[in-house]
């Protein structure tokens, strides 16, 4: 039986991740999952990427720490309040971006992807139902993917690397619905950037309310309420 | 008088990203300087890159750990042996590689530009005298700055972020005589990649040689010998 190929998925333990990396494991590679804990608030994030990484089986999970707190700047890393109940057609960047964060991201994976012998990093960023922020468009990831190749000796010796963004065009709800049939276990997943001291989703910050939509739309309850 | 215009530099505490550094404050920027502590032997770098920074007087220096040795598989960060006395001339990428090293390098040094309101990143790469790494060529460093561009609130809001490599096409001899100009301390400065315990450099390997080259053919004793 032929070994399958690997894959880095970048795991951040939202319902995003969880898909994308479901998707990866579908389309038939082994899984190897990176988590950075880059100083966010919401640190029940990571136990969750734990349990998705458990319940995937990926090969190995590496939880990396890379504090971008040090440079400040974001709701989600500093003291700066994290909106809620915001406008989710409005067209500004909300004050949750974190400066360069998949960028720091794909860049930490390229680097695990390299040393594995791996060409595909499969990563969870949307284009639809998303924050606006703008390493979560097509053109970064393509942008990125140019950089790969250029970057690191597989590329510069004929390897294509690969940027996978498969919910890039999809609605929260058709996500949902493909991680349901791929039997990811939402239960086990967290979105919101603002929980109360026992992990318990706020349901007013933009993640909290893109998910509700998602359910909503999908017709499906929400296993975390 | 106006308020200089900030600019991020990567210093490692070696020759290269002093003198780049010391480039950049030729140029009129006010310097932040980013140092990655990315699990490397040789560990003096970063003493060498505090010595640096406070002899540049930058205005802040943050050291970030980012442990890419959980990755494995550099003789830099590894229990791989660094090779010695290496033909330079040879056109094989060394051992002494850290996969998407430069990468995760700029990478950091975007977000933090991008929290400071800074569209100026130096990087003390070159392509003449060097060790045959892809991420140190001009094609790299341009796609870089193409992604820059995308993966930004500032890129998307029309800024144009510059990538300086104001190394790229110099000699060793060249850029220590530039330094030298610009009142460089290179007895400050660290280049070995595999020092005895006391920080002394070992005089062979990649990095060691290319000092040496360099200061040769310059015409000038390395004072840190």
């Amino acid at each position: 039986m032929p070994v399958p190929p690997r894959a880095i998925v970048l795991l951040s333990g939202g319902l995003d991740s969880a898909t994308a990396a479901a998707i990866g494991r579908s389309e038939g590679f082994d899984l190897y999952a990176l988590t950075v804990a880059y100083g966010q608030r919401h640190g029940c994030e990571i136990e969750s990427a734990r349990a998705v990484a458990r319940a995937l089986g990926v090969v190995r999970h590496v939880e990396l720490q890379v504090d971008l707190s040090a440079f400040g700047g974001s709701a989600l890393t500093d003291a700066i309040e994290v909106p809620k109940d915001r406008d989710l057609e409005a067209s500004d960047i909300p004050s949750t971006y974190v400066p360069a964060r998949n960028t720091v991201f794909l860049a930490l994976a390229l680097a695990w992807a390299e040393t594995l012998g791996a060409q595909d990093i499969y990563i969870g960023v949307n284009a639809l139902d998303y924050s606006g922020y703008p390493d979560c468009r097509p053109e970064f990831v393509e942008a990125f993917e140019r950089l790969a190749g250029l970057a690191t000796k597989a590329g510069v010796e004929g390897a294509r690397l690969r940027i996978h963004a498969p919910l890039m065009r999809m609605t929260k709800a058709e996500i949902i619905r493909r991680g349901l049939a791929l039997g990811v276990d939402y239960g086990l997943t967290h979105s919101c950037y603002d929980p109360d001291a026992s992990g318990r989703p706020c349901g007013h910050c933009d993640s909290c309310l893109l998910r509700a939509k998602g359910f909503a739309e999908a017709g499906v309850r929400d296993p975390v309420f």
